[in-house]
């Protein structure tokens, strides 16, 4: 797998960075992750508008044109000679003198093996467990998932797939994902907060078709009242929820809704 | 300037770490900061208790022993030539292949030029302002620091030192340092969710034949009623604070009690 780091490429193994980078010493750095379909970046757009959203908000300077990163991707996933690739930006404060000040950001494009997850979380759905936390910057995708890994052996313990955040009796996101509910067949999902998908976006788009919509607050009260389930990212596509710690939901099976947006989404990706 | 990394000894420029460690992207590491006073490392033994134990909440091993870690310091010191320095300690999660698992931290120590503050600070006090914030791992000296740097410029528009962070109506640490408070002759400190800095601790045997003491939770509403305030930190040893957000304290001076502990505290770190 092949790398991009401040114009030069290289093998990931191969690539470095000073241990003075602010984003190693102080977790100042914004990242962003997209993967292809059919070889090509899917929503290369959305992406590199939300990822430019984040650096603004840490006040990064990314000095690369949109046309310039495509081209970079396209240019190091044929190199490393995958057809379905994983694709990481980061860009972080760069070095740093004194710990606080920054002024020349370090900007990386990193190809990765797609994760796979296993057919059986598509068929019977995955388990969730929640924890009381809320990002610092909680509308930009930034590195701060200290949290999140931290929680890494409690969620392999209780047998759960990923964790659910919620904060001050708001639902709010999956650690590395967003979250939606049925509800007498109206689609729910959290509005503020959160780091919006991109997937997230899609299946809004693709279900306003078929269900109603309601982008809002959703109380973790609520929550334990609804119908269906199901969590949206980039790698994992659609994954039905079939339980929140103790409580099982849709019969403890994925909902007939969640399976149809599945399908529909399917469509759509393998038509991209 | 010179740093050890994982067993080598090279120029701090010189030093680099791969793109795929899960301190860079998941902001997953723990540091420590200690300083020489006649070029001998203060407190050694208190400084690496705690990252001893920052390192074991994040379930990361560190693969040396104090003894170890210890000489390394002296060497480098040494090495770089300045007798008063800077020592960082960072252990990270090290490589990880997904973003998430990991084994083998990379450790990391760097010599860093001791920063110096105005001696105006000392003499008149600084500004802080206020922040309801708390890091992820409260007790715990991690690299989260992401909302502390995205602050950097409201603290220079408002001419504050640093930011206090409050969290639940309760006060709790500055970003870099801990907060202590003089009332009617009493020294109070938060005890709880703060990371518990070693001037702090020395600061309070110190002032224990001085001053009744209470480490204790501080409200907000009780802060505004508070007779003097000062911070205490590695490197800034204690500054007086005589204004928060809009608030003046001790007429806006340095208060007689903070100067009694600066005078008493200079004494004992300059016979170390």
């Amino acid at each position: 797998m092949y790398c991009f780091i401040n114009g030069n490429i290289l093998p990931v193994e191969e690539a470095k960075i000073g241990i003075t980078d602010i984003g190693l010493l102080r977790s100042y750095a914004v990242f962003d992750y997209m993967r292809t379909y059919n070889g090509k970046p899917f929503g290369f757009e959305d992406y590199i508008v939300r990822f430019r959203n984040s650096a603004e908000s840490l006040r990064l300077q990314l000095n690369y044109t949109d046309e310039e990163i495509k081209s970079t991707i396209i240019r190091l996933v044929e190199k490393s000679n995958v057809k379905e690739a994983g694709v990481r930006l980061l860009l972080t404060g760069g070095y740093s003198s004194d710990s606080i000040s920054f002024d020349n950001p370090n900007f990386i494009i990193v190809i990765e093996k797609l994760p796979v997850y296993p057919s059986s979380y598509y068929q019977h759905g995955v388990k969730l467990i929640t924890d009381e936390f809320q990002r610092a910057v909680a509308g930009s995708k930034t590195t701060d998932y200290l949290n999140a890994i931290k929680l890494e052996p409690i969620k392999k313990e209780k047998g759960a797939f990923d964790i659910l955040y919620h904060k001050n009796n708001l639902v709010l996101e999956v650690a590395r994902n967003n979250i939606f509910f049925f509800k007498n067949n109206t689609l729910i999902t959290p509005k503020d907060d959160i780091l919006k998908g991109i997937t997230r976006k899609h299946v809004l788009l693709l279900a306003k078709d078929h269900f109603k919509i309601e982008e809002r607050a959703v109380s973790v009260s609520e929550m334990w009242d609804m119908d269906e389930v199901f969590l949206t990212g980039t790698s994992k596509k659609i994954i039905p929820v079939v339980q929140i710690d103790e409580q099982h939901f849709s019969n403890g099976k994925p909902g007939a809704n969640t399976k149809k947006l599945m399908e529909v989404f399917d469509v759509f990706v393998n038509n991209y």
